[in-house]
C-alpha cells in the first residue's frame, strides 16, 4: 500500500488556488511585522518526527481493546504505514523501534525498505516491563532496579542487545524507559532501587558507542501505583549527570503530576544541556496518550517556545532533541491520529518560530507581563496553517493529509490487504 | 482446597493467651471511657464485605500482567477462593458476580457450593465495556449512551439478563458501571450521551424486581480519557433521582479527581438517602485499585466515621450500603491482598465505632476544631486489633488470617491443584 | 478620567486600512464555508460581560500585595474605571457590586453615573466571609452554615439587605458565594452544615423578588482547606433544586479539583436548565484567578462551544447565563488585565460561533472522533480577531483597546488623579 | 505567662497511674518483639522541633483573617509562647526567626530570655517576598531572580544581614525561601530567572560562615501561579550542588504537586547527602499549612520511616536535618495547634523507631510486598502514645499538654495580658 506522487499532486492541484491566497495573505501580514515566512517554511519542512513502531495499531486499556482493522503485522508493514504518513506529510521520516517486538529478520531488507520510504532509524527502545516467552528471570518486581543481580544482569544484557540491533540499522540512540517501581509503601527500598538502577545504567552506558546517546525517561506513576524508581526530571537528570556526557533526560508530556509546568522543565534541562529527547502526546488526567494538541494546544506552543528559544540560546550545547510521538489510539484510526499529531506539532512549532522574541525579551526585562502575554498570544492566535501547507507543497507532500487519507480510503485498503482482526505488536 | 475448623482453632490456640491479654487491657481502657467493647465486637463480627469474582486472579495494566499461579479457572473455584477468605475471617460472606464471566452452568450446584462456604450472592455486575465474541454491536463507542439505538438496546438487554441471572441466585441488586465516555473533545455530545444513558437506565429500571436496588457507579476517567458520561456523584445522584426510589449512587474510593473529599460525598449522599453501595480500595494517583488502607488509612477511618454516624442518624432512611472490595492485585497474592483489605476495613470500622460521638458533637457545636480532632484521632490512634481478633475468635475464624494462610501454604496448594499458568477471567 | 469618542476614532482611523484587509479576507474565507460573518459580528457586539467592583485594584495573596497605583477609592471611581473599559471595548457594560464594600451613599447619583458610562447593575454579591467592624457575630466558623442560629440569621439578614440594595439599583440577581467550610476533619458535621445552609438559603429565597434569580456558587476549597459546604456543582445543583425555579448554579472556572472537565459540567447544568451564571478567569493550580485565556484557551473555547450549542438547543429553557470576569490582578495593571480577559472571552465566543455544528453533529452521530476534532480545531485555529475588531468598530469602540490604553497613558493619569498608594476595597 | 514545674507535676500526678499501666503493657508487648522501649523513649525525649516565630498568631488567607486574641506582639512574647510549648512538651526547644520581623533590639536580653526558656536559635529566615516600608527596590517582580541587578543586590544584601543577625544569636543556618516566579506564561525568561537566582545564591553562600548551612526551599506554586523559580526538589538540589557542601535542600510537606511521593523525595535527597531541613505541616489541596498529621498521618509515618532508616544508613553523611513546624492557624488556637503538631510528629517518629527494619529489609529483598506492608502497618497501628508520655514524664513535661493548656486557661491569660486585638507579625 503506497501513496503515489500523482495521487498527492492531484489533490494538491485542487486545493492550490485557495492555499496560495491564504499564503499570500499571511506572508504579507508577516512581512509587515518583519517576519520571514520563507525561513519558517524551510524550518517546518526540515522538521522530522519519529513514529514509534508500537503506535500503528489500536491501543487499549486494562479494561479492553477494540481492533481497528488492517493493523501492521510485521516490521515491514509498520515501515509501510510510516511510509504512508511520510508520503502524506514529509514530516515522519523516522521510526523508533521497540525490541524485542521489532527485531529484523533480514536487516538489509529492512534497511532497504525503510530507505525506499525515506525513513531513518531513530532511538531504539528496550523492553524490560514485560516478560517474554522463555525469559529466565521475571520483571514482575523490576528490571534494572531488581534486588536480584541475575535479573538486573539479564535486563542490562537486553539493553546491550538493543544497542547492537540499533547499530546494524544505523540508529544512534537508546531510550530507556523503566516501569520499575512499587505498588505499596515498603515494597521497595527507595535507595537500593535507585542505586541499583544507577549501577545497571552504568553497565549499559559502557556499551554505548561513542557517537550514541542514551535517553533516560522518567514517569511519575503507571504501571506502578506507589512509586517509580525514576519518577521525575530531577531523578533522571541526576542519573544522567552521574553517567556522563552521552546521557540525557527524555521528556514525555504525559509523565508528570497534575498541573506540572512542563515548559519550565524543558527550559531547566536545556539550561544545563541535558534535554535529550521528547515524546509528544496530550493528556487530561494521567498518561492518557491522546493525540498531540487535542487537549492543551497552548501548553504545546509554550513548550515549543522554550525549545526554539533554547536552541537559539544554547550556551551549554544542548543537542537537538530526538522528537517522537508517543501516543495510543484507542478510538481513532492510528494513522489519522498520527496525522493530527504531526499537524499539531508543526502548528506549535510554526507559532513559536514567529513569536517576536525581541519584544518578548524586552517585556521580560521590563517586567511587563501583560505585554509578554500579548507577544505570545499574538503568535498563538495567528493562523499558521498556510505555512504548513506550503512546507508540504514544497516537499511534494499533501496539503490536506487527512483529507487525502480518507479520499484514498487507505484504511479500507489496509484491511483488505491485511485483514480485519490483525493485532499489531505493542501496547 | 478447604481450610478446616481444626486448622483454625489450632493456630488460634497458640495465639490465644497473648490475644486475651491484649483484649483485657483494651477492654478495660475502653470501659474507663464508657465504651462497650462487646457491642463493637458484635458489630465487627456481623460486618460482611462482598468479594468480587474478578478480584481473585492477578490483575494487570495496559503494559502487562504477571501471573500469580493457582488462579481460579471457574466460578466454582472462585467460590472456593472466597470460601478460604471467609473461613479465615468470617467477614467475606458474599460474592459479587460479573456477567458474562460468571454465568453459572448449573445454578443449583453453584448455590449449594456457595452455601457450603457460607457465601451469599451480593450485587450483580453487568459488562458493557468489552466486546464479547459473537456480539452483534460493538461497545467501542459506548453502550447505554451509544448514538445507535440498536447498540443501546443490546446493552439494556444485557443488563436485564444480568438481573435474570441474579434472581435465580438470590441476589438483590444490580451494579451498573459504565465505561461510556469519550477520549477527545467533540467525540460525544455530552447532553445526548447523558440523556441516552438516562433513557437506557429507565428501561433497565423497569425490569428491576420490586425488592431489588440499582447502584449507579460514577468514575471521573479511565478507560476514557476526556470525559465519562457519569463522571461524578452529582451525575449519578441526578440519574438516581430521575429513576426512582430503587436507584442509588455507588461510591468507589478510586473514582475521584485528585484531592476530592470523599467522606463529604458519603455524607451528602446519606443526607439525601441515596448512598447505595461502596467499593473499597486505595489509591495514590488514579483508580490504582490498591489494597484497602495501604495508602490513606486515615481517610478510610473518616469515611467510616460518616457511615457509622449516618446510619445512626438516618432521617432519610438510607439503606445499609452494599459493601464490596474492588481492588486489583498486580504484585501481591490476591488472597493475601484481600485479607489485608478486610483487616483494614474492619480496623477503620472499629475505630469509627469507638469514636466518642457525643464529645465530637459538642466540639462541633462549640466550633472547637482542636477538640474535634482530638476526639477523632483518639479513636484512630487506638490499637483496635484485639477487637477484630476477638470478633474472629467468636466466629471461629483465625486470629491471624495471613499468618495461617502462609503457614498452611495455601497458594502452593492452589498452584498444585490448578496449575501455574491459570488465568482468572477478569481484569 | 474619561476616554473620548475622538480619541477612539482617531486611533481606529490609523488601523482601519489594515483591519479592513483582514476582515475582507476572513469574511471571504468564512463565506466559502457558508458562515455568515455579519451574524457573528452582531453577536459579538451584543455580548456584555460584567466587571466585579472588587477587581479594579491590585490583588494579593496571603504573602503580600503590591500596589499598582491609581486604584479606585470609591464606588464612583470604580464605575469610572469600568467606564474606561466599556468605552474601549463596548463589552463591559455592567458592574457586579459587592456589599458592604459598595453600598451607594446616593443611589440616584450612582445610577446616573453608571448610566452615563452605559453600565448596568448585574448580580449583587453578599459578603459573609469576612467580619465587618462592629459586626455582632463572627463568621470565623461559617455564616449560613453556622451552628449558632443567631449567626445564621445575621448572615441571612445581610443577604436580604443586599437584595434590597440591588432592587434600588436595578439589579435582578443575587450571587451567593459561601466561604463556609472547615479546615480539619471533624470540625464540621457535614450534614448539619449542609442542611443549615439549605435552611438559610430558603429564608433568603423567600425574600427574592419574583423577577430575580439566585446564583449559588460552589468551590472545592479555599479559604477552607479541608471541606467547603458547597464544594461542587452537584451540591449547588441539589440546593438549587430544593429552592425552586429562581435558583441556579454559578460556575467559576477556578473552583474545581485538578483535571475537572468543566465543559461537561456546563453541559450537564444546561441539560437540566440550571446554569445561572459564569465567573471567568484562568488557573493552573487552584483558584489562581489569572487573566481569562492566559493558561488554557482551548478549554475556554470548549466551554463556549457548550454554551453556544446549549443555548441553541435549549429544551429546558436555561436562561442566558450572567457573565462576569472574576480575576485577581497581582502583577498586571488591573485594567489591562481585564482588557485581555474581555478579548479572550470574545475570541472563544467567536470561535464557538463559527464552529460547524452540523458537521460536528454528524461526526458525533458516526462516532468519528478524528473528524469531530477536525471540526472543533478548524474553528479554534481560525484567527477570528478581525471579527472582534469589526464588532468594536461598529460599536465605536477601539480596534486595539490595550494599545490605546497605553498610548493615552491612562494609568499614569489615574495615579495623578487618585494617588500612588490608593487601595481599592476588595481582595 | 509561664507554666511552673508544679503545675505540670500536679497534672502528671493525676494521670500517672493510668500512664504507668499503659506504658507497662506496651513495654511488655515491645519486649516480646525484642524492641527496646527505653531506647525509643530516650530518642523521643531528645527530639526537638523548632517553632517559627511567625506561627504564633492567627493565620489568614487572601479572603481574610480572624483574630485569636492574646497573640504575641514582640519577639519577647514570641519567645514566651514557645516557652509555654517547651515547658509543656520539652520538644519545642528552638525558635526559627524571620527577618525583618524579628530583629532583636537587645540581642543579649533576647538570648537570655530564650535561654531562660531553654530555647535555641535555629535557622534564620530571610524575607524577600514582601516590600518593607522605605525599601528602595520592590520585590513585586522577584528578588534574587530579578531582571534588575540593583534589586538582586538588595535581596542578596538582606540575606547577608540575616546571616549577621543570626551569628549574634547563635544560629547556624539560613533558610532561603523564594516567592520568586511568575503569574503568566512569558512573564519570566525561565533560564534567566534561574541563573540569576544561582548567581545571587553564590553571593550569599560566600558570606556564609564555615560552620553554617544554607537550606534552599522549593515550592511548586503560590504566591506565583504560573511558575516558581525553584519549583521542585530537582531544582533546589541542582542549585545546592552548584553552590557547594554547605548548601542543602529543604523539604516543606505542603510544597508539592498533587499526589507527589514525598517520602521518596526524602530518600533521594538523603541518598545524595543533601537533605538539609524539614518544614512539617499537612495539607489536602495545596500549601494548606494545616496541623501536622491532621490529614495524612500515614504519609507522615512513611516519611519518618525514610528519615530514621536514612540516618542509620548514612553512606553520604547526610547531616541531621533541621526540623521545623511551618503551619498556619486560621481557626485553632495557634498554641494548641502547635501542640497537636508536636504530638503528631513524635507519634510518627516513635512508630518509625519501632518498625522492624530487619523484617522489612527481608521482605524487600524477597519481593514480598504483602509482608513489607504488614511490617510497616504493624508499627503504624501500634498505639505508641505511652512512649511519648513517658518521654515527657522523664523530661518534666506534661503527660497531657493540651489538657493542661486548657485547664490552666492559658489563652485567657494571654488575652488578659496582651489584649484581644493583637496581631502577631507574620502571615
Amino acid at each position: 500500500m503506497n501513496i503515489s506522487k500523482d495521487q498527492i499532486s492531484s489533490q494538491n492541484k485542487s486545493l492550490l488556488k485557495s492555499h496560495k491566497d491564504d499564503l499570500d495573505f499571511l506572508r504579507e501580514k508577516l512581512s509587515g511585522k518583519k517576519i520571514d515566512a520563507e525561513k519558517i517554511i524551510t524550518d517546518l519542512a526540515a522538521f522530522q518526527v519519529a513514529i514509534p513502531s508500537w503506535a500503528l495499531g489500536a491501543g487499549g486499556t486494562r479494561f479492553g481493546r477494540f481492533s481497528i482493522g488492517g493493523e501492521p503485522r510485521t516490521l515491514e508493514e509498520k515501515l509501510d504505514d510510516i511510509g504512508i504518513l511520510h508520503a502524506l506529510t514529509r514530516s515522519a521520516g523516522a521510526i523508533s523501534l521497540h525490541i524485542p517486538w521489532d527485531i529484523p529478520k533480514d536487516t538489509k531488507a529492512i534497511k532497504e525498505r525503510a530507505a525506499s520510504h525515506g525513513i531513518a532509524f531513530d532511538a531504539m527502545n528496550s523492553n524490560t516491563f514485560q516478560d517474554q516467552a522463555g525469559q529466565q528471570h521475571s520483571y514482575k518486581f523490576g528490571s534494572l532496579c531488581h534486588t536480584d543481580n541475575k535479573t538486573r544482569k539479564q535486563a542490562v544484557d537486553h539493553n546491550i542487545e538493543v544497542i547492537g540491533c540499533g547499530k546494524k540499522l544505523g540508529s544512534k540512540s537508546l531510550t530507556v524507559w523503566l516501569a520499575d517501581g512499587s505498588n505499596f509503601p515498603g515494597q521497595n527500598n527507595f535507595r537500593v532501587a535507585l542505586l541499583n538502577v544507577l549501577d545497571s545504567l552504568k553497565e549499559i552506558y559502557k556499551a554505548l558507542p561513542t557517537d550514541w546517546k542514551m535517553f533516560i525517561e522518567y514517569k511519575c506513576y503507571e504501571p506502578n501505583f506507589y512509586s517509580s524508581v525514576i519518577p521525575d526530571w530531577g531523578t533522571s537528570f541526576t542519573l544522567a549527570n552521574e553517567l556522563g556526557p552521552k546521557a540525557f533526560t527524555l521528556v514525555d508530556l504525559g509523565h508528570h503530576l497534575p498541573n506540572a509546568n512542563i515548559e519550565q522543565v524543558v527550559s531547566t534541562l536545556m539550561t544545563f544541556g541535558k534535554l535529550g529527547g521528547f515524546h509528544f502526546n496530550d493528556s487530561k488526567y494521567g498518561d492518557d496518550d491522546l493525540t498531540v494538541g487535542s487537549i492543551k494546544p497552548y501548553q504545546l506552543f509554550l513548550i515549543f517556545q522554550e525549545l526554539v528559544w533554547g536552541l537559539k540560546n544554547n550556551a551549554r550545547n544542548n543537542p537537538s532533541p530526538a522528537w517522537m510521538i508517543d501516543a495510543s489510539h484507542n478510538v481513532k484510526d492510528p494513522l489519522e491520529d498520527l496525522l493530527q499529531s504531526l499537524e499539531a506539532i508543526k502548528i506549535a512549532y510554526a507559532q513559536a518560530l514567529l513569536a517576536d522574541q525581541e519584544r518578548l525579551a524586552e517585556a521580560q526585562q521590563n517586567n511587563d507581563p501583560a505585554m509578554a502575554q500579548e507577544v505570545l498570544q499574538e503568535a498563538f492566535r495567528t493562523d499558521v496553517r498556510p505555512l504548513l501547507h506550503e512546507a508540504r507543497v514544497k516537499s511534494s507532500a499533501a496539503i490536506d493529509p487527512i483529507g487525502l487519507f480518507r479520499k484514498l480510503e487507505i484504511r479500507r485498503q489496509l484491511i483488505k490487504e491485511r485483514g480485519q482482526k490483525t493485532v499489531a505488536t505493542g501496547l
